[in-house]
């Protein structure tokens, strides 16, 4: 008789970018994956994918999940969700049936899996039928304030991490609460962000971060770069200045 | 004619413990280093030191850096500040000598250290004379939410990281303030973190992770931890709760 074990989800966080900064576990599980999943933009490598490129063992089989495009419909449109449920719900539907088929799968994840990642929507739905493991990563944030060339947090600093995708009041209240603070997912926010921080008069203080870690990296203070169009792997800081003997 | 070049002062994250989520950068410059240098308490192993026992390459020379005694005096009196700034210009000193002398040395630092991390106190302190670097590296609240098996933030959730040594209406402010919470340097101040939660009605939503992908890990919801004594290695989380189609 032949029994089948079920095979296991891998959530794998890469990092920030640096496949240097991998940790020793993701480049074993990324150098003997039998599949490997990622997010991607329709029409684009992905960046999770680019990022293992050269790693991947021969004949591993590649399972790109393309984002369907939702840039028409406003995302606080009941209809956005229910188009990326059903994406999710369909990337899902063929994880488990290769872990069912008694398969590994390594899920490719920018940064942290389980720090504002895509692979979450996965997670929940998988994770009560089959086996997934989940390994954590070094953040985007991490690298970017290590490429600043100062600590983030010092003593009893609070540190806030925002989305700039809030609404601007929200970020000022968060803002002018916050010791240290984080913003990501700036892209077309950029404006918003920079007023918000002038509203809590941390424009001044505020250093921003593309692509850290990353090829093409740049730090430079916010207030210089006045009028630059912000890329994807774009992150705001604000340093603490607590407590230090 | 002999050019002595200045040697490196390498800050290494080695992350939250688990040396298999140790970077592939770290991993490279602790098994090739001549010198390593680590904090501890006065007849204490030390913990980084500890996590990379077999990694040392042979003939290494070991800078073990013990904390002074500060028990004895408040943590808001001058006198503190002032043991601990001799302290770190002594550590900072050798460090420079060897370094001057032409040697690279390794500073093994727990988690990331640009994050509250007492490696930062040697930095501000070297960088303008040496070169030092800084190799980042898994947070513990990372290995923290990956082990309670829940992501810690959705959508826009705002992720704040507290301090457990802040006052507690602090405390209460910021708890009710933020989505996700991350509360570190628990030890004593459990209690007040309980109440602080309790204040916010986030208590029943709270988890507790000790030594996070350590040896002895534990994750129990904090309501059901009662009574219990914390170790250094704790933290407290509260899941976001936001968008997720
Ligand atoms: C959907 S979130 C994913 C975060 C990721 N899971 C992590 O742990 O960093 C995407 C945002 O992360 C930030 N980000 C991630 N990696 C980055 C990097 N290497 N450089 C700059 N920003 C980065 C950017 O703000 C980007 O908009
Ligand atoms: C001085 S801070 C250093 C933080 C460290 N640099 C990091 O990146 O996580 C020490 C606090 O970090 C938290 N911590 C660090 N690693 C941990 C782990 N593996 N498990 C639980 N808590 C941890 C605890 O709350 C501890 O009191």
């Amino acid at each position: 008789m032949h029994v089948k074990t079920t095979g296991t989800i891998h959530g794998v966080g890469l990092g920030p970018g640096d496949v240097d900064l991998m940790t020793v576990r993701a480049h074993r599980l990324i150098s003997a994956a039998q599949h490997v999943a990622f997010f991607r933009k329709a029409g684009r490598a992905g960046r999770a994918r680019k990022t293992v490129e050269g790693m991947l063992p021969e004949g591993v089989i590649e399972f790109p999940m393309e984002y369907p495009v939702t840039t028409e419909i406003p995302v606080d449109d009941p209809d956005y969700n229910a188009v990326l449920s059903e994406f999710y719900a369909t990337c899902t539907t063929h994880l488990r049936s290769l872990a069912e088929g008694g398969d590994d799968v390594v899920v490719l994840c920018e940064g942290d899996p389980f720090f504002y990642g895509s692979f979450m929507h996965l997670y929940t739905r998988l994770k009560d039928i089959v086996p997934v493991q989940v390994v954590p990563a070094i953040t985007g944030m991490s690298a970017a304030w290590t490429a600043s060339g100062q600590p983030i947090t010092w003593g009893d600093d609070v540190l806030s991490v925002l989305m700039a995708t809030l609404p601007e009041a929200d970020l000022v209240r968060h803002m002018a609460a916050g010791d240290a603070l984080v913003v990501m997912k700036i892209g077309r926010n950029i404006d918003k962000v920079r007023r918000a921080l002038r509203a809590t008069g941390k424009y001044d203080a505020a250093w921003l971060v593309e692509y850290a870690s990353m090829e093409g990296q740049t730090v430079q203070k916010l207030s210089e770069a006045e009028g630059r169009i912000t890329p994807y792997f774009s992150i705001v800081l604000v340093h603490g200045n607590g407590r230090r003997p």
